[in-house]
């Protein structure tokens, strides 16, 4: 939860829902609920969906604070004599509202719809008159979480499974091994994880478990066993199947590493038979992603075995050797009855049609590969780790326009969000999930023309809501609480947005053993506080007579920032942050002063502006893994009263 | 959590331990905290030992965010040859920590106070190095639960038995039956359970479950069934231990009723038998509570077979009565080796001199007691229902001076926080026991002359951080987030603080099944951000030249203040606040003038000072059940800018 620290604004804590449904139409009345809050099942047989109506239940008297004890049908969910996979239409009167869906999914997607809609009324909770017809755009709306680079344990999976759930996002793909850790417990392979792991690794209960909780919330789980390169923890207890002796050690860097699997000895192959016989066994969807990203050659090219091999096969390449290798894992996967994926660098001349590529490289690489056959997964655009804005996220469309790639878009199954994990841990993930991923959520449901930014950020400001009474944890408070330093801290945190990996890779030397409890692993990605503080700049600047409210509240931000130099300890944790918060007041008495202007109608001095630009182009330049969005404001008025010599440098 | 909405201040966020150690003696240098940390064991056998140093290990690494491993003896724990029985020694030094005592709870609580030294430092997480000898005052120190009037899941008890450990408090006295439900799987009894408890009940698996995970935190587990009265629940499975016929249903509301349990019957006391000795089996403690409080005689005069069976023993009075039936009682649980605990009420000629009386009427009802040879236990002053400041509680101690009750001193085995839930949630209880319960552990361990009161408040604002990592929650945002008003809902919080029982149950019509959602829930009993507040508006009003900051952040908190009326919505949770926000504004426009006398060093006109006076005072009625805590600056410094005249009317 983001807090503002001043009052003046009412942000739409409860609105419209996310991913916004394709059809909606408002009616007069409204539906109250209360402790006797009912639901009623007509025509489901699956077991899951009592489950889900009793969870629903519990959750909405979490959401409401209302003890239901139930007695009035207050919501009757029933089959739906037609419609597609996970469509259902939401009727809501003041009498009752009647849920219909022909699958089990498509009811969930309803209830979850239904959930959101309820707000406190004049008379209590209650949820609007409404029809609604929905269904998604696109049938394959994943979340990739790596558990290899930090280990997440079983909670954080179930609780993200949740907020997917929340989101209709309907295919957790599970990155279990990498480098740097075995994250599956192997009956067949024991030394996978016990010498691969660190001992955090998830049993064949836990995974069990994890499968049917995501199933019961309509999510299917697609693991990933990335091979041949991103192997280092397999070879661990395994060194034979590397394609150079061993011994080998757990990788705790972070990177493209030499250790790849050989792809010569018909060894690799009967371990990956067995090893793959016993996860495709385990994990019941019909698709299983092998990864096959990023593979370095050296290895290869040093092996003279692996190079007579590959003489001997004409495969003149590494890129031949890997299709090779590609192959034979196809061949067992068919026998296993799995379709498989792969990332971009599995396409080949030789990969069966039927393989899916999941690309982080763009709906080019997409169209490509549609027209060699195969269906894609978009996720250039939706990497997580890279701290992007949700507006960017937004703007990423699977299907680019275009006569030549029609036949790519209708190749498209989908896209997912991915959250690699080199700089998040179980206690900064849900941050760099959510709100995020929603806008990702809405971009794969929603029509494509569903593109408007303010709706968006409302929206997200609200299923953040949501998203807490479903679990997922801001943890940021609790770590800036941990940092030692009071709330100047708390001020200087709404300023700032953290820095991707981008930012983060060269700024010290990480490992997977670093601690991950500074301020810039504190701070969200996204300034909730600044953007609202922008919004009302950009109301102050085009209109300073009628936005007094505005300008009063700018004046009290400003006020707090200009005070926030000199109250930061000098701790191990806050001494990186001093010259942020210097930047801050000084932001803060530079905006003091443009408000003064504006307020007076008066430009200001052409030569001043010109310096308080200068200084705060300065402030861009990120300190400490951060940057300060406190800047945005600060430059939308200081361009206002300054006129158009000002405009001219704004380059964010 | 609570949040200052402005810098300006540094609050002490990491302090010195809470409860206060006896003997604390600082050196120089520091032990550092890093992810080498390891606990070393030497000469305990308990195998609690072992599994308490993994769970301390762990807190330690969710504390500072860094990924132990392990790998160097960073704390050694000992048997210690001599000390008492809670006793501990702490020696920290830049090598290493040696923790010595004699038991396992002893080690616990060294443990604890461990962990709140740790602290970041220039180089990171680290201890300063320290010469601890450490003992409780009492040996009784508890924490009463009522789980009757609202149902408290397993995870509630669980987090506050961690909540408790942290403080070193060590008896969780568990109130499991009541009018309003009957809490307790009862095999040989079903139907109090079926019929008595709204399916809310905890199984004996999970009482045994409770019962061990209080005991590896060191805490004993005292089961409180209040009979004869307060037992409507008992009555509707099984009407006929009743003293006027059934048939009964649960009760919803709050207060005392008649049905009472008939003494005059045989078989009630076949029934209590059989179920004591049942629940004396479940529950190993020494200790057995049968409440005996607030008898209402109604059932018992109104029955000829019971006033014929009192005349024939010469029972003259209704406590008379009680006393016979207590003493029966008492053979009960003497037969299954347990000592009685009864309130005050069970005090009686008769009583056995081993029976343990708890006080809610006061140290002199525990004196008198004493006189007959009971040992007591505290609570009068301990009722955290009645939402008193932790300052309240802390002033109260066990042992009131004067010789005339030296005797009685001598008797008191400790004392007990009382968390009645009346006007508590699962969501709301963690507010209202803590961090408060902290102030009353500390009079129950430290020494009686350490009361300082700005130390406690400093010391509870670091616990209150503390018990957040041991799980305790806040759910005050969410719960403000439910209400679906922004930013200036959070504001007027921070200025609130929630009346207590005594303010609320005349408010409304208040039963079991009214949701407890709105502002007065959600706002804590004191306001941390007014406390701070006060403070610097007594140093601004004593020394307003070299008072800047404070000034500022006054004139910060007030603008935000001001701004307050006309930002809330009118919802049906919200509407009843209008009335609060307004006065808030106005409060935020007088303390604004207020300022400006001061900033100037002039003085106020009286009669404007004393109309803004009566203004305050007005004020002071509570709204919504809630008290405007902010009123308390404003006044300080109304006070200081128009002399004399204001000042004789602080009447708060």
């Amino acid at each position: 939860m983001k807090l503002l620290p001043l009052a003046f604004l009412v942000p739409a804590l409860y609105s419209a829902p996310l991913p916004q449904p394709w059809k909606s139409v408002s009616a007069a009345g409204h539906l109250l609920i209360d402790a006797t809050f009912a639901v009623e099942i007509h025509g489901f047989t699956d077991p899951r969906m009592d489950s889900a109506a009793r969870r629903f239940t519990a959750r909405i008297a979490r959401q409401t604070g209302i003890p239901i004890v139930g007695g009035k049908t207050t919501l009757l969910i029933e089959t739906a004599s037609k419609g597609g996979n996970e469509s259902y239409r939401l009727d809501i009167s003041p009498e009752r509202a009647v849920l219909a869906a022909s699958t089990f999914e498509g009811a969930l997607h309803g209830l979850e719809t239904f959930v959101q809609l309820i707000e406190p009324g004049a008379d209590g909770f209650e949820v609007a008159s409404v029809h609604i017809e929905d269904h998604p755009r696109f049938p394959w709306r994943g979340l990739m979480i790596d558990c290899s680079r930090h280990w997440m344990p079983i909670e954080v999976i179930e609780r993200n499974l949740d907020a997917m759930a929340a989101v209709k996002l309907n295919v957790l793909h599970w990155h279990l091994s990498d480098d740097q850790g075995f994250r599956v417990e192997s009956k067949r392979f024991p030394r996978l994880q016990e010498l691969g792991s660190d001992g955090h690794f998830y049993t064949e209960d836990q995974l069990r478990h994890i499968i049917a909780y995501a199933r019961d919330r309509g999510i299917r789980v697609v693991p990933e066993f990335d091979i041949p390169g991103h192997t280092t923890s397999w070879f661990v207890g395994y060194p034979e199947l590397a394609s150079a002796p061993g011994p080998y050690a757990i990788e705790r860097k972070w990177g493209i590493f030499q250790p790849t699997m050989d792809p010569s000895r018909e060894e690799t192959y009967r371990f990956l038979d067995k090893f793959l016989g016993e996860m495709t066994a385990l994990f019941p969807d019909g698709y299983f992603h092998i990864g096959g990203d990023e593979v370095d050659p050296t290895q290869w090219q040093q092996s003279s075995a692996i190079q007579a091999f590959a003489r001997e096969r004409h495969l003149e390449t590494p890129d031949e050797l890997q299709a090779y290798f590609i192959h034979r894992v196809e061949e067992i996967l068919k026998k296993y009855g799995k379709t498989m994926i792969g990332w971009d660098e599995v396409l080949n001349p030789d990969l069966e049609s039927d393989t899916v590529i999941q690309s982080w490289r763009g709906q080019a690489a997409l169209a490509d590969a549609a027209k060699k056959g195969h269906r894609g997964i978009l996720s250039f655009g939706y990497y997580l780790d890279h701290l992007n804005p949700a507006s960017f996220h937004y703007g990423v469309d699977p299907q680019v326009g275009g006569k030549e790639i029609d036949h790519a878009n209708a190749a498209i199954l989908g896209g997912e969000a991915c959250m690699w994990s080199e700089y998040v841990s179980p206690e900064t993930i849900d941050s760099r999930i959510w709100p995020r991923s929603a806008a990702i959520a809405e971009r794969l449901w929603s029509p494509k023309d569903v593109t408007n930014l303010t709706s968006l950020y409302d929206r997200l400001d609200a299923i953040s809501r949501v998203l807490a009474w479903v679990g997922v944890r801001s943890n940021e408070q609790r770590m800036l609480d941990r940092m030692g330093s009071g709330p100047a801290l708390r001020v200087l945190a709404d300023a700032s947005e953290s820095l991707g990996i981008e930012g983060r890779r060269d700024a010290r030397k990480y490992t997977s053993l670093v601690p991950l409890n500074r301020f810039v692993d504190a701070v969200p990605p996204e300034s909730t506080v600044v953007h609202h503080l922008e919004q009302m700049a950009e109301r102050a600047a085009s209109n300073p007579g009628g936005a007094k409210a505005e300008i009063d509240a700018l004046r009290a931000a400003f006020t707090a920032w200009s005070a926030n130099d000199g109250q930061i300890s000098g701790s191990f944790l806050t001494s990186e942050l001093i010259p942020l918060s210097r930047n801050l007041s000084n932001l803060g008495s530079i905006g003091l002063r443009a408000l003064e202007f504006l307020s007076a109608g008066k430009s200001a001095d052409p030569d001043w502006a010109a310096q308080q630009l200068s200084q705060i182009d300065a402030m861009e330049k990120p300190i400490a893994e951060v940057r300060l969005a406190a800047i945005g404001p600060v430059r939308i008025l200081l361009s206002a009263v300054a006129g158009n010599a000002a405009r001219s440098t704004v380059n964010k």
